[in-house]
Formats: C-alpha cells, sequence, structure tokens
C-alpha cells in the first residue's frame, strides 16, 4: 500500500524481527513497531496493534518464526507448543490466526532434529504464508472489481484494507482496483464504533489512494439505503464456515438485513485461510468479548454514564442467506458453495 | 424525573426566566442553565443543551413566553413573529418545536391590543403545554406498559425519557412505568452515535431510577437478535405523518428492519405533539444535517482520518410497515391509523 508515496505492508519479518504498522496509532501517527519475541507479538495482537484477520494470520504466523528462531535446542518441540498455544489464545474470532500458526508450527516440527533447518523452515513459511495472503488479496481485488459498475456507491464496515491483510486488501481490493480501472466510485465508510477501524483506518487508506470517500455514523447506512444511494455493500470477514455463515466486525450483520430489505447486494472478500472447513455453521463460532471500556471511554476520558455497563461483542455472524456472493482469489461463489469451491 | 433524590423537569419556568437541566454536560455534570430571552434560548435548541422533541417543543414555547414578556409594547407582534421565527429555524425535523411556538404565538395574539393579558396568557399558554406534555408522558406509560411482559429484554434507542420530554419521557415513561409494576425486565440502550444520548443519557435515567440496562454500541444489536435476547423495542420520535411513518434519531430505521427481520415488535412511543396533520408521508419531513465534527470530535480531540470528510444526518425514516404499533397518551394504534386515532 501507499503511505505517503512510499510502498508498505501491515507486518513483515526482517533480519530476525518482525515489523509492522501500529493500527492504534493511525491516522495520527505514523509508527512502526518491532517485535523480537513472541510474546511481545501475543500483546499486540491482543491489544489490536495488528488487527484485521488475514493481517493477524500472518503476525502470529510471524510469531512462530520468532519462537523457531529463539527456541532452545533442547527443549525446541515444548517451546514452539507453548508459542502456539500463546499465539492462539491471544484473539478467538478470526480462524486466519490459527491457520497462520499451524501452518508454520507443521511445516518446523518436521525438521526436528535439525534445528537449523527447522529454524529456516520456519522463517521461510511464515514468509511464504504472508506472500500468499498478499497474492490472494490481489485476486480478490481483479475478481471483485467485475462487480462494481462506473458511478457505483458502494458501502464498508470497519476495515478490510491493506492494514487488515498484510497488503491491497479484501473488500479494499476490490475498491482499490475498480478505482485504478478508472471506475467513478464513491465510498461510505461505517465508523466502526468502538475502536473505529472505518474512520481511522479505511478513511487512511482511501485518502492515501485518492479514493471519493465520506465516513458515517455506523447506524446511518439504513438512512442512504432509504435514499436508494448505496449500490453495494462489500466487507471483510473473520472466519467462514461450511455453510456460507460469515463472522465479522460488530455491525456486519445489520448491513447485510439492512441491505437485503432494499435489495441491494451484499458481497464478502477474503482470502483462503478466511475459511474454517471445520466449522459447519455460524453458531459455533466463538465471539471475541472485549472490554467495556472500549465503549464507555475515549482515551482516558469515560464518555458514558459511569455507572453503567457495556456488552462488548467484537464480532457478530451474517448468515449465508444474507450474503449475495463470497469474493474469493478463486472466483466469486454462493456463500453456500464458496467453501467447497475453493479448496477444490 | 428523579435526580440525586430529588425530583426534577427538563425544563420549566419560574419568576420570569426558564431554567433547564443542560444535557450536553450529563451524566458527568448536573448543571441547571437559566435563559431571560429568547435568542438566548433558541441557542440551547440549536447547540442541543435542551434536546428530544417534546423536550425542544416546550422550550420553544417557554421561549416565546420570554419574547412576550420582553417584546417592546410599539413593535408588540413584530418583536413576536420575529421571535417565533428564530425559534422554528433553530432545529428542523421536531414538528414539537412549531407546535409549541404556534400555540404561544396565536393564544397571545388574539389579546393584542391588551399587552398586560396578553403576555399572562403567553406565560400560561407555555405552562399548558409543558404540563399537558407531563400529563400525555405518564398515559404513555400506563398505556404501553402492557406490551412489557415480566422478564421482557427491551432495546431503545437514543434518549426518550424524562430529559427528552419534560418529565417522564415516552419509550422510558413506558419502561419506567412496567418497572414500577414490579416486572423484571432489561434494557439494551443503543449507545447512539454521534452524541451518544443513550450512553450519556438514557443510561443515566435508567441508572437513577434503578432499572436493570447495558450500553451496547449502535450496530451491536444485530447481534443480540440473533441470539433471541431482544423480546421488544421501543423508541420515541420527533415526527409522525399521516401514513404512520416516523422520523427519530439517526439508526433507528436499521433498528426497525432489523426487529422485523427476527419478528420481535417494534413500537414508538409519542405525545400528541409530535404528531404532524399536516405531513403525509416520511419523504416530506426535513432531515437536519449537523456538522461533521460531531463524528469526527471527541470534545478537542478528532479520532477519525483528519483528511476525511463525514456526512451527519440527525435523523432517519422508518416505514410504517416497520412500525408494530404507536403508543400515544389516548391508547396504541396501528401507525397508519394513529393521526386519526389521536385527533378524534
Amino acid at each position: 500500500m501507499q503511505i505517503n508515496n512510499q510502498e508498505y505492508r501491515s507486518v513483515w519479518f526482517e533480519h530476525g524481527i518482525v515489523k509492522l504498522i501500529d493500527q492504534n496509532c493511525l491516522p495520527h501517527n505514523f509508527i512502526i513497531r518491532e517485535f523480537a519475541t513472541y510474546l511481545e507479538l501475543a500483546t499486540a495482537i491482543r491489544d489490536m496493534a495488528v488487527r484485521g484477520a488475514p493481517a493477524i494470520g500472518v503476525a502470529a504466523a510471524f510469531g512462530m518464526a520468532l519462537a523457531a528462531l529463539s527456541a532452545p535446542a533442547e527443549k525446541f518441540r515444548d517451546y514452539l507448543r507453548s508459542a502456539k498455544d500463546e499465539l492462539l489464545a491471544s484473539r478467538p474470532t478470526a480462524v486466519d490466526l490459527s491457520i497462520g500458526v499451524y501452518t508454520v508450527y507443521e511445516s518446523t516440527i518436521k525438521f526436528i532434529p535439525d534445528l537449523a533447518h527447522a529454524r529456516n523452515v520456519a522463517v521461510l513459511a511464515a514468509n511464504e504464508f504472508a506472500n500468499r495472503c498478499v497474492a490472494e488479496c490481489l485476486d480478490i481485488g481483479n475478481n471483485g472489481a467485475e462487480l462494481i459498475e462506473d458511478g457505483f456507491r458502494i458501502l464498508t464496515h470497519c476495515n478490510a484494507g491493506a492494514l487488515a491483510t498484510v497488503d491491497h486488501g479484501t473488500a479494499l481490493s476490490v475498491i482499490r482496483a475498480a478505482h485504478k480501472q478508472g471506475k467513478n466510485i464513491f465510498v461510505y465508510i461505517d465508523e466502526t464504533r468502538p475502536r473505529l477501524q472505518g474512520s481511522r483506518l479505511t478513511a487512511f487508506e482511501l485518502e492515501q489512494e485518492g479514493i471519493p470517500h465520506a465516513i458515517i455514523t455506523d447506524a446511518a447506512a439504513g438512512f442512504y439505503f432509504w435514499k436508494k444511494e448505496i449500490d453495494l455493500v462489500i466487507t471483510g470477514a473473520d472466519r467462514i464456515c461450511l455453510n456460507g455463515d460469515i463472522a465479522n466486525k460488530i455491525g456486519t450483520y445489520e448491513k447485510a438485513i439492512t441491505a437485503h430489505a432494499h435489495k441491494v447486494p451484499f458481497y464478502v472478500a477474503a482470502p483462503i485461510s478466511t475459511f474454517d472447513f471445520s466449522c459447519m455453521k455460524g453458531d459455533d463460532i466463538p465471539i471475541e468479548i472485549r472490554d467495556e471500556n472500549e465503549i464507555k471511554c475515549f482515551g482516558d476520558q469515560c464518555v458514558a454514564n459511569p455507572g453503567s455497563s457495556a456488552l462488548n461483542p467484537a464480532f457478530d455472524i451474517t448468515p449465508a442467506k444474507y450474503i449475495t456472493g463470497i469474493i474469493t482469489p478463486t472466483g466469486i461463489f454462493t456463500p453456500q458453495e464458496s467453501a467447497q469451491k475453493v479448496q477444490s
């Protein structure tokens, strides 16, 4: 992605160190943080310095590479297993995280007891996982752009951008590709409470790319549907089940229902790592409940009634019946057939 | 309403002065502001120190009383007409405001040239308008409480409470009445971006009354519908049309669509002053567009991407087809029949 006219990925591995753009500091401060241990990286995932299902999958894969590099020879396997468990526990909803962790873990332990080789393989496997994510996102953009007609007004929720996916994005890859094709588009961005990934991150990415857009509050989209000013909705996903149900950022479900009521197509864009081939349906997805102060406070300032509690589910489930199609690296499929199609 | 164990109204007239609880300062500071001129009061309405359709109707009625008291004898009618225009322009969407203004204006000008009498009538008419609002809200509560069953989990949006209506509330009057009847209820409160009337004001009122509740982000309700944890939705309204369409706080429409998709009843509670008998349908209601910085900033702090614009419609339209019933002081009616029923 372009940031201040330079090319960046959201997370990468360089000389034995993981580097990432701290997404909690954007858009006001552009800070690259460095991690030498998997434990620090797990904390950064938990605190959402890196977020977005594909990006945390890649960050966790790099975390496993860090673990392999620093694992003591006599406890190599145990150390790697602890790192795996720690990283898996950092966030529960996105399946990409466990795919990233297991991809590196399983590649690496095959080469025990040749630890030098195992360590090399860990780094190679993590980098390959990151590169595959980038390539898949590019394919998602090219596949999805055909859905966008000249003049379309598009709604997106949260940040399914380059920041969320190492590069290009999922939903935003489609939007970038349509823009690059010269189509005249306009993007409504849900601010995405409580952490404002829409107004902070998606708005930042679209401004950097020169794509026309405006921020709205999360429940304002209904008004623009009612005015017939939204032609298509596109979001990312944190997990896609075998039956086509998806988990995504809290608020996605209401957008899907509202789009359905207005007969506006609702698309989900995701790489292969977001498919959970062991998960039958949405009810089986664990939903992360985060701290109530994400809702009640801005920085140090409490904005809500101090004596009241808040409930803060970070994701919701959108059933397949509300999803027009899933845009994948290998094509656009109905939600019901998508898991089978991307496997074949 | 009870605030710190004392009885208050949200706005009242006392010795030639209008007093009101500054709703921009709640819940952190409980401040009563005083207004000696209609111009200051119009500014307070515009800045939302007083908000909520019925409350701004009453505040505007009191503003007309202030105007009558200070109008110079030689220009009494012109002065009153200027005050009327100024107050009408302060906020466009709630019809209660114009009802309040015209109620006092028309009562008063009838008694020109007996200005002493006209001034008395202005104050009496404004107080009567306020008292009628309070009595109607009490009736709304008693009528609506029958809809609430023991154990119900209720969703509300924005603040349709005592603060929004002089006393008792509309939606919250129903909730208060059910609670007083000893029913065990739980209230989900949408925080209501951008100005957080839910997490600041509704949460404050419910805490003061000891009614169990939790704050959620605006688009999180879908998740609780999906979990079958919402039994009924109840909101206020800023304007009700002849065909039963309503205007209410931005975000209401998505709640109504989502409730409908889940076959959960969606009720609107409102006094007679919220009915616009000259407005055929929702498309005819003017929607106030407020400053983008309400979305982009918290206090002095810009939280969104600085280079992006935000669109900030303050209200949306919910068509009658998504409304189960309208709870009025005279009964609960279908939206289509409600305007006719409250007039008869």
